[in-house]
């Protein structure tokens, strides 16, 4: 399998640009039998005359039958390998909310709960109090002060928050403290490992402060705490690829994770119209962007077929403003599929479309899932997109002699 | 790649069922260019309406190019890596003939062989000797007493026997006696690394008493050891993918497969309305059940194109049954090719066919090999069928958040 140590190997000087235009939860299911899937099913001229000139295909981001949050989804189309880089659950809580790691932070997801008299948890969710009530109670456990750390308290939605410890030698191996199920009372703070002891303690001091100051606030009267981790530490994108980039995204999470790997990342408005009008500005300072849509995702996960279809007529009527700015590669696909039968994301492979005026044309005449699963690029890796992307932008030199 | 570990970490608790039909040796080859293959040429109406409501596809057994033996291919069935996962000769031997192994058994391949008086092999099959004359052999070497060991010699077709030393300790690591060509004497038994002297010491006095034992017996007056192995202590099948799995199998080797990675195993009459029924019978205990026909494969290897097509007819009329069961996934498939015009085992893909309601359904309208080469699930490795089923099944979590 090539790895990214191959391909910055292989790097060729080259003033191209590509393009990655990713509309989230792209992939779908019909919701007859025989009939099309959201996106076969939506008019979209302007992909289809993409896809005919250009080359189809079905990729996987994870592995066969594998289901990819949007972390994995991502960092698969970035290039990396999905299995071997991992981001850990409190790292994504705070790329979620915009919340800007440092590398000396450690992050973990918390949620508020119910403990009764005898400390044991009746409700893993606190009820699932109102957001505006969490803000009010991370205010409170902001104020906590722990001996040599910093600490942030961000609230999420609903029951959940951030927590942020910053300070010098906080080390990854602090177990949950989320039993994982009622009746039982929150776990000790455990280290995993002799080198996290003396941060389970700073987070035990931090659990015992939260305990108290919460006593009263039933149902939201204790903590929970996940998936503590670290900002990891990986190759950058732009390094690696050899590509200045830059991340147009609405949400803080594709940010965040565009920037995780070493990306620029900048914030539209709201309107597809502004997210394009962005793109434009950015683009000639940069070698790649890659665009996120949300709407087709968020459309999936609500079960709205005729939704996902619309969301997605409207981003092929921006297309001729992408094909405008002259790109050398455009790549339109998306992280994984949310295919509106199933109301959630999917293991299905994700269709996407290369178009390069280096593509080998294939007999795709539209962008679809059928045409895709003919497609002359076949079944692939996400991981294989960026090589592609790089080929056809002539940025690889040729591999041995 | 992803490994078991992986897959058991993202295990969702379901009740839904998973039914994996294998038709032995299915793949195959047209006898005059451009005719149909076996399963082309078979009228499969059952068949072809699961693949056209489901997915399709190729699978490769254990690499391009590669003809896998029973072993490998159906452990790639299992979702086992097959270059990681071996089954040792010897193993596969005790499994071919139902023999019960333990964990503390040591199992090898034996053949009856010439020797002359200068003790060189002049047959090393001792020139095909008839099973009863070889049963009558292996009674007489039954009777040799090995201090600490208890020994079995069971006769298998022919020349061919299966050696199980059962004791505390015994080591793999033993090489084979058989020199592999005429002329040459019997190898020593020979320890590979120190740990395994004791058990080669066992082995070479049974060695000297079954030499001691056979003189006078020509044409199989010596024997030849090759393939020492132990019973692997592989991640169990149900603790892996979280099924309670039973085989329906007529065949010895294929229940014995399958119970080597922690399966039940049922044995059914020799018919295929009885291989069914008994599948009926035990499919209310079970989340995933595996049914074996053997016929495809013994009439590939006769070179009977015919007969092995009717016999894919002939499971199809069985098919409704496995329909009425209501399993959530039906995958069809084969271990490997076994092209009549080959009449052997083959490297070419095997098709598969992936029938669930959650299927993404492609353009097949048939199950034959021209239909799966283009089919939506494209060509894939045999180990990723099982977490393909289990999607399929809705028993994965996402990966990542």
């Amino acid at each position: 399998m090539l790895d990214l140590e191959t391909i910055r190997g292989l790097l060729a000087p080259a003033d191209s640009k590509i393009l990655l235009l990713v509309l989230d939860g792209l992939g779908g299911l019909p919701v007859e039998p025989g009939g099309p899937t959201e996106l076969e099913a939506a008019r979209t001229p302007n992909l289809d005359r993409l896809a005919a000139q250009g080359i189809v295909g079905l990729h996987q981001p994870v592995g066969p039958g594998i289901t990819p949050g949007s972390g994995p989804g991502h960092i698969g189309l970035f290039g990396y390998d999905t299995l071997r880089y991992q981001i850990g659950r409190g790292v994504l809580e705070a790329l979620g909310v915009g919340f800007d790691l440092q590398r000396n932070d450690l992050a973990a997801r918390g949620n508020f709960c119910t403990v009764d008299a005898a400390g044991k948890v009746t409700d893993r969710r606190a009820g699932r109090i109102a957001t505006d009530k969490a803000r009010e109670l991370c205010a409170e456990l902001g104020k906590i002060e722990i001996a040599g750390v910093e600490m942030f308290v961000e609230p999420v939605r609903e029951h959940r928050f951030l927590l942020v410890l910053r300070g010098e030698d906080l080390r990854e191996g602090i177990a949950d403290t989320d039993p994982g199920h009622e009746g039982a009372t929150p776990l000790e703070v455990e280290a995993e490992t002799p080198a996290a002891a003396e941060t389970a303690e700073r987070v035990h001091r931090f659990v015992e402060a939260a305990r108290q100051r919460l006593t009263g606030h039933a149902p939201a009267n204790m903590v929970l705490l996940r998936g503590f981790a670290r900002r990891p530490d990986w190759p950058e994108f732009p390094e690696v690829f050899g590509l200045h980039s830059v991340a147009v995204a609405q949400y803080p999470m594709y940010r965040g994770v565009a920037k995780l790997v070493g990306m620029d990342a900048v914030e539209p408005g709201a309107s597809l119209d502004d997210l394009f009008g962005t793109l434009e500005r950015v683009w000639p300072e940069y070698d790649f962007a890659f665009v996120h849509v949300k709407e087709t995702d968020k459309a999936g996960e609500d079960g709205d077929f005729e939704r996902k279809a619309q969301v997605i007529e409207e981003v092929d009527r921006h297309v001729p403003r992408l094909v405008d700015l002259r790109p050398d590669v455009i790549l339109v696909t998306g992280d994984h599929s949310t295919p509106a039968a199933l109301r959630s994301h999917s293991w299905h492979p994700v269709p996407f479309l290369l178009w390069s005026s280096m593509a080998r044309p294939d007999e795709a005449r539209e962008f679809g899932e059928r045409a895709c699963a003919r497609g002359g690029a076949g079944l692939c890796r996400s991981e294989d997109l960026m090589p592609l992307a790089l080929a056809h932008a002539g940025r690889l030199e040729k591999f041995g002699a």
